[in-house]
């Protein structure tokens, strides 16, 4: 087992399986030693949006529930990872994350709930979890209250 | 004729003029091998937004003139690589769509209108355009239904 | 003083103290000779968000205001820029901004707002300034009026 999920499984964390994409594109590409993984949604480890990370920050979702949602993004960012390089020790560097919060006009802590997805993946890779980020508020798929992409730097 | 145009051609479509930005960027950045796509608006071969291709979905706009606005975003984007790298056989790999649908705040299918995209780009480029993906819904510039921006892998 | 720099002086601009991250990721992330900057919202000189630089275009913000806020988001990661390489001559080109506006639902002139950054970024770059775009209207964190991620190409 890796480092990376040694410490994941410390945290009570096992991977997912990845979430098969919800149309006609693929989870990640790999190019040159990037990894770019698509928007993941914060699917449980039922592969089900639990009731209470559907909707909007802001209405009905709590930044306590949409932070959950953030680190359930960052979780299923780590299993995609897995299912295209094997070994997460083999990641470099998380290089970036974009954090989608879905939320009302009016919301303003939308960094406080990415920090959800922030957090883990600091916790899961140390150092080379600390990542460059964007975060706004938009409307999500499936109206799922937060969705993440990342971009990884990989070895060789 | 690129093997890709041929593609296109026999799908009847023919790669329109591409669109001059809106403003004080260009369309197209090369770096390294990667080739970065500045977002395209579902503008048509006439270099037009059609009336059923501006408005929001959930409200105006249909989930199949939502679809068929991506679809024109996709081949905007193409259009561009081309005026970039000249043929389009030289593309490695469609890398990452990032798709901007223009959204009532409780628009759910927003994958489904951004498989218009998707999908032309696995028409045109088969294997090679299988692609990461996030989609969000937002404001889009000119009250366009879409935008689409793309990375692409080039060949050396 | 680089080149670049004194560009911005002669522009009466002065690079800020880089506004440290909101929460837990890191304002910049290098791979190979691409420079990922975080996104920076439209804090000023002082590192507050001035009133006028808070709220939604196509309500309290104006254009010309908010166009104003994103070229503060453009010094921003210039600062940024400088924090992570040094010597702002060592840019080789901004390869793509992602500009985020805190727009109203029917707000149609993002680009215009936007240019705010690109114009800023080539005047001060020159040729190099001149990147890929992609616009957006969103909901940004704090409320702030506009938000910019960048990426850039650094000389080795």
């Amino acid at each position: 087992m890796s480092a990376v999920e040694q410490r994941l499984a410390a945290l009570g964390i096992t991977l997912p399986s990845p979430a098969a994409p919800a149309a006609n594109y693929v989870p990640f590409v790999r190019t040159g030693n990037l990894l770019v993984i698509a928007g993941q949604l914060c699917f449980g480890p039922d592969g089900k949006l639990a009731p209470e990370h559907k909707g909007k920050l802001g209405d009905t979702v709590s930044i306590e529930q949409g932070k959950a949602a953030a680190r359930l993004c960052a979780i299923n960012l780590l299993a995609q990872v897995k299912a295209a390089i094997g070994n997460l020790d083999r990641i470099e560097r998380c290089v970036r994350l974009g954090g989608f919060i879905n939320a009302t006009l009016d919301f303003e802590p939308l960094a406080q709930v990415m920090n959800g997805a922030s957090d883990l993946m600091v916790e899961a890779l140390g150092d080379k979890g600390r990542h460059a980020r964007s975060t706004v508020g938009v409307i999500v798929p499936f109206a799922a209250a937060v969705e993440v992409e990342g971009m990884f730097e990989i070895s060789a």
